[in-house]
């Protein structure tokens, strides 16, 4: 099985090499950076793993990668995927969602390459949504308030066309807030974990916690358990169908943090930065699973508490 | 009044500067082409218009153009407004509407020029509708269905967030089929009239008439009308909002055909051509202009039949 990964030294995509090493299958990898190699791939023998780096915006250069690679598979992680970079570079921020896909998939469809393809969006995409209308379904309609959550959108529009009017095997995701070891600090929870890591680390110093806006409720899975549901996308998933990767359950960043004091058994004080509440967010995200549970039998693996243990031991061996 | 209008080498933008020659206020107008400048700028006379080749991809270059010129009106009329041609390039399609879009607003926002925008938007966002839906109205689900519409619907979505984010003043239109004289033949009407004028000067040539499908019902509304409406929302229109432009009257392609046979009184045999006819094409598009009627005051003053007359005799001229 030939694949494709964009962004593969993406928190993402480096849990998608670790599930890969533990299934029966043989892979070839071909993995996508915008820059040199950030991983050892000896840790993820026996995978065979190819890199190249490669600017997704350059129409030769993926043209000329595929026409070398053939994948059977593309799993696309490549994104900027935050939204407070977004309010700052819209521009940048929908060129490198929505133009980087349109690309790919414009030169699989010329060079008529039998690729199954995995485009990745976002729980976003719902944008402000009422209480009433939770947990959002896959019919749910799509208000995305934020240039990220409209660069989501536009790839999956075209995700559609794609599939739809030029009958290309592309399957679309509206992947909700994933969490877990190995996360970039730019993220809240990974951010909160390492404030709270450093505080535990360091009894004498100040106790003071850096926030956005607490109350705000999201839906939040494990990456181990999404990177199952993309592998279990690609191998089963219905062309042309959107899937939400969620876990069904809303909590607040406020509960967030005072699971993660308990495990640090640490007492903290707040202080909210005017900086960190984006314009017009939204208050609260839940998603319904129902469509991959039902349909192809994903299940959720990993607790909220096992994902905060986790990516709290993973900061105290970075911060050790 | 410092307009700067894109695609002024266009059929609308054409028309537009027609239609600010017949105003009492005085213009500056700063056109912006992809190539040299296609028209005379002495016709509209006494406007005085400056021109610019720019390249609206750009960044650098559209900084510069609004640093010299500092509109107050944007009216962006470029664009690649074919749906065949999105079908067959999909990528030039959606860079030269989303992509041109997205980095004129932004520099507008980076540079903090206060400038009232017209982002022109079509019909085909509304996509494949049931005939329950009809008229559409601001309100009405979108579904876009070619790549072309999604280009559409990802730069309103774009317009939104840059209007209700960044508290810029940007007003969005829905434009429905705008036809009238000085329209290319890629687009149904004209190619029709300039068929049937080639038939009716040439009473011994063949009188076969290339079509697609003619059971495709559209609401066709004058350019003259169109642009009034484009002066009207920009002098008048509420930041953040969509207007439909149409004529709330949906005609079949064949009664469009007949009622042209009629006005140049010849009869013809009609052929279709399969390539002609798109995949999943929308059937059947009528919307609502009760918002811009009601609220603006706009009101159509060409009708139908006035139209396709003048459009035949645009031919006349181009043919003889």
């Amino acid at each position: 099985m030939r694949i494709l990964i964009t962004g593969i030294n993406g928190f993402v995509a480096q849990h998608f090499l670790a599930f890969l090493t533990k299934q029966k299958e043989e892979f070839t990898v071909l993995g996508i950076g915008r820059s040199e190699p950030a991983f050892d791939s000896k840790q993820f023998a026996p995978l065979k793993i190819e890199y190249a780096q490669v600017d997704l915006l350059n129409r030769k250069d993926v043209g000329d990668i595929l026409k070398h690679f053939k994948p059977q598979y593309l799993l696309h992680l490549a994104s900027i995927s935050s939204v407070g970079h977004s309010w700052k570079n819209p521009n940048d921020s929908f060129v490198n969602n929505t133009n980087i896909f349109l690309n790919l998939v414009d030169q699989i469809r010329l060079l008529d390459i039998p690729c199954r393809i995995l485009s990745i969006g976002s729980s976003e995409e719902y944008g402000n949504v009422s209480e009433t209308q939770l947990p959002l379904t896959e019919e749910s309609p799509l208000h995305p308030i934020s240039p990220y959550a409209v660069a989501r959108v536009s790839q999956e529009m075209i995700s559609k066309i794609y599939a739809d009017g030029y009958g290309m095997d592309i399957i679309m995701t509206r992947s909700f807030n994933h969490i877990g070891p190995g996360q970039k600090n730019v993220f809240v929870i990974s951010s909160f974990a390492k404030q709270l890591v450093h505080i535990a680390n360091n009894p004498s110093a100040g106790k003071t916690v850096i926030t956005g806006d607490l109350g705000i409720i999201r839906d939040f899975v494990d990456v181990r358990d999404v990177v199952k549901a993309y592998y279990l996308l690609l191998k089963e998933g219905k062309k042309g169908e959107v899937y939400n990767i969620c876990s069904g359950t809303g909590v607040s960043l406020q509960q967030i943090m005072d699971k993660m004091c308990g495990i640090l058994n640490i007492n903290i004080t707040l202080l909210q930065d005017a900086n960190l509440i984006r314009p017009n967010d939204n208050r609260i995200i839940i998603g319904s699973a129902d469509k991959i549970k039902n349909k192809l039998g994903w299940i959720q693996d990993i607790s909220l508490d096992k994902s905060l243990t986790d990516i709290i031991n993973w900061w105290k061996e970075k911060d050790a």
